[in-house]
């Protein structure tokens, strides 16, 4: 919880003042999972200042409140989610109910960004954050693409996530099978644990 | 150009104080396709203050200099580019050699962020933002999946990207095609423009 509350000003601080991160967190505190280190984990000092700066344009609205309560990943789930556009951006979906699938971009606020090395609870193996799709990144940036149902107003239902209720959106993309699909893509490691 | 400047005045603004962006530009100035606006082009006013940062964590080094250069998209393009990490955040690449594919987010820091309807110049009609992938939005992040031929330390060697050469970097992720890749998702708009 204390460090959940850093985190938090942290945040705040973004938005007051030239940024100026906290130094990195360095004692483990295994069986925290949002917000500490397991055994093994590795965490670097983050850099001084932030380069560029993001606007929440919305919020996601899921079923899900608790990270315990979210499905592992979006495939295991059917449930219907609503994509709330902030008013202002609204005319920026016009034409986008000729696609099928969107990809949303969101921020996942409650993450720390200093992890280099983790260990997921589900994985026995260590590994580095850029191989995982874990929300602990420098950038917690999330890409997800989710089927469109239907445009109502400034409101986006689609069917496909897998995150926390009140998730501020970054951004909406109509996905292109040319470029955005990979049937044939492998991640190495995670076929290794499926055999 | 006073536009550029303007852009650029607001990205330094960033970074060093309060971020208040300057209001939305409102007369048309054709012809510029970096930073005017077209002729039928609608912008709003954007939000008074940020809500999140971002790190750089690298940059993109490709063959293209000048927007004009670049691929109109990334399939169009077999050059092999660099992603050159940061080496703050090498270790986080931990396990990434066994994926054949990535997702790259990356940073379109020359565009600007308050058109919601849009003229591309290879299309005839308007569409709003979010219905296209112009850099143009509110949140200028790209998203583009290239294959990892390998890694050298902290640079990945890929093929399939179409960006402008020092492209700024903010986050690496394995693709997989389990989530990811929906072969058979359709962009209406673009499919009956194809026909």
């Amino acid at each position: 919880m204390a460090l959940a509350a850093r985190l938090n000003a942290c945040q705040l601080a973004e938005m007051a003042e030239i940024t100026k991160p906290k130094a990195a967190i360095s004692g483990p505190t295994p069986h925290d999972d949002w917000y500490g280190l397991r055994e093994g984990e590795v965490v670097v000092a983050l850099p001084d200042a932030f380069d560029a700066s993001l606007y929440y344009i919305g919020r996601i609205r899921t079923p899900w409140r608790r990270r315990e309560d979210c499905p592992k990943n979006a495939r295991e789930s059917d449930a219907v989610c609503t994509v709330e556009l902030d008013p202002r951006w609204a005319q920026a979906l016009t034409g986008l109910d000729s696609v099928s699938h969107v990809v949303l971009l969101y921020w996942m606020d409650k993450a720390r960004r200093d992890l280099v090395l983790q260990s997921p609870r589900h994985y026995a193996e260590r590994r580095g954050t850029f191989a995982l799709r874990s929300p602990a990144r420098p950038n917690p940036i999330a890409v997800s693409v989710a089927r469109l149902v239907r445009i109502e107003d400034n409101r986006l239902i689609v069917v496909g996530l897998d995150c926390l209720d009140n998730t501020p959106l970054l951004d909406i993309k109509p996905y292109f099978a040319s470029t955005d699909s990979v049937p044939d893509a492998q991640v190495g490691w995670h076929a290794e644990k499926a055999r």
